[in-house]
């Protein structure tokens, strides 16, 4: 197997480019395909101070790194999630990375800070973990930008994630979320602006990229997430890749090209009816936000100082 | 395993309704299923001539037998594709369904009648041999059901049929079949009105209805359907159906009560433009029809005399 590029001995094929490419031309492909995917969605400035969503796994690693590659300032944000060995493991891998490099990573700890973890928590208020683990992470990430001042927050959603984000929404035709599933959510309504600059590459990329820089990663995936509907969505398209590579790329992409558009009304409708959330200050539907019920019913401890945000448009 | 409704001994255990029926109770709910899935998008009136699309295959056979259980009048026609001994094992299944019950069954042969069949006539036309299939079928239904002064054809199409076209229609997202997706297309621009009124069984009850009326049918599957697409997105479906009973209802279902009409657009527009083909008369957006090419690629006859079209909104 040879690099499609120089011809040198290949280290990866990846056949939805239909190629093969050595460490170097795997290496360039990747910082090629993240930096086509922030021009071409107006993701990042050069001068944007950026956080990373860092969970200590191969795809918010290497985005990470792959920022830094490209230029870009980045720091980082772990969240402790409380999930047993598997937090401590992730902890130690984000604090590596961001210590041999000398990076700045922002760490919140939701036992410690808020007096609650997901499995417990989720158990107590009644909420399948995955569900309580993403409206956490997503209020803590929201939280973090505010009150760090960054101008935007990265994730590690890679092709394979919004591949199967999309097919969920599609099996239930979720038209509210389906309009909302783009690589680039813009700052509004006290929202920080939110960028994916991993979607044009495949979870096993992401992976390779991480092996070949020399990268340790958490290897194991979440023990809550075991079972979860979200993986049984990643093999049936998996499935469907094998015997049609490329079928990932062209269903994101072509939903982004001429489906997403159809859909934007019912999310934009949503949002215009935001007010700040009694307890913490967040933008919210309700009195209180989502992330402050969990907190209650999880028996965790009130909101610190609520931070101002600025709803804009709100009424 | 008790029936749901009766509580005598159950044959069929149907997930989806998270149900178990006798035989009688079986057969009712998919009476009733038809029933409802006819009433519930206009499909079909007693007094409509109705012509039935049958294959022999479990799903063409079944909807004949329900349609005239009931109480509704409808022929059928059957198709001679050439697939050798597969064609020949069908059309003596649909023949026997017919004289038996004493229906009246037209048959088109496509050797005999169009000089070709579908696997020489696919190979030598460069076309894929279920989208040769598929277009000839299209055409000679709808030119079967104008000849016999038919108002409406019905097909077989059930609920993993749909699901699965959906499915591929969606990771493509092919905008204007997406917007043709229905469980009815009203008669316009020279095409007849055409129903599904099984988009509410799927094919395991499809096959039990069969086997618990003593339908005889043919079981085999196309041999040049062997691999393709729409089995593979028919899997990776299964699969996930396995996990959530009800998932295929909701996907297609979903799909037309909350996203269908987002994508009707593209599909009228290409119906405003509509002429009669040069060769046999039928509407067609070019000079000539995608069948009268097809047969002149595959080394057929020309088309009998045409049938004068009313082409409606033709310019």
């Amino acid at each position: 197997m040879k690099c499609t590029v120089c011809r040198g001995p290949a280290v990866m094929e990846v056949r939805r480019h239909n190629g093969s490419f050595c460490r170097d031309h795997f290496l360039k492909l990747c910082r090629d395909q993240v930096a086509k995917a922030i021009k071409d969605f107006d993701m990042l400035d050069h001068e944007d101070r950026i956080l990373v969503a860092v969970s200590g796994g191969k795809d918010s690693l290497a985005v990470w790194d792959l920022l830094l590659e490209l230029g870009y300032q980045a720091d980082g944000l772990y969240l402790g999630l409380g999930i047993g060995d598997y937090s401590d493991a992730s902890g130690d891998q984000a604090r590596s990375f961001a210590s041999e490099r000398g990076l700045h990573l922002i760490e919140v700890d939701l036992p410690t800070d808020h007096g609650f973890d997901i499995p417990s928590g989720s158990r107590a208020a009644k909420r399948v973990p995955c569900s309580a683990c993403g409206l956490s992470k997503r209020h803590l990430f929201d939280d973090a930008a505010r009150r760090g001042g960054y101008d935007v927050v990265v994730t590690g959603h890679n092709l394979d994630d919004e591949a199967a984000v999309l097919f969920g929404n599609v099996l239930h035709w979720q038209t509210e979320y389906l309009g909302r599933q783009l690589p680039v959510l813009p700052a509004r309504n006290g929202f920080p602006k939110k960028v994916k600059p991993l979607v044009r590459l495949g979870e096993r990329e992401t992976a390779a990229y991480c092996v070949l820089r020399g990268i340790d990663y958490q290897v194991e995936e979440c023990p809550m997430a075991a079972g979860n509907r979200h993986l049984g969505y990643k093999e049936a398209l998996n499935a469907i890749e094998a015997t049609s590579p490329g079928s990932k790329h062209a269903f994101y992409f072509g939903f982004l090209a001429r489906a997403s558009d159809r859909f934007t009304g019912e999310a934009e409708a949503d949002q215009e009816q935001l007010s700040a959330c009694a307890r913490c200050g967040s933008p919210t539907t309700g009195d209180v936000c989502a992330f402050c019920k969990l907190v209650e019913r999880a028996g965790g401890r009130p909101a610190p100082e609520p931070v101002p945000v600025d709803l804009g448009r709100r009424r």
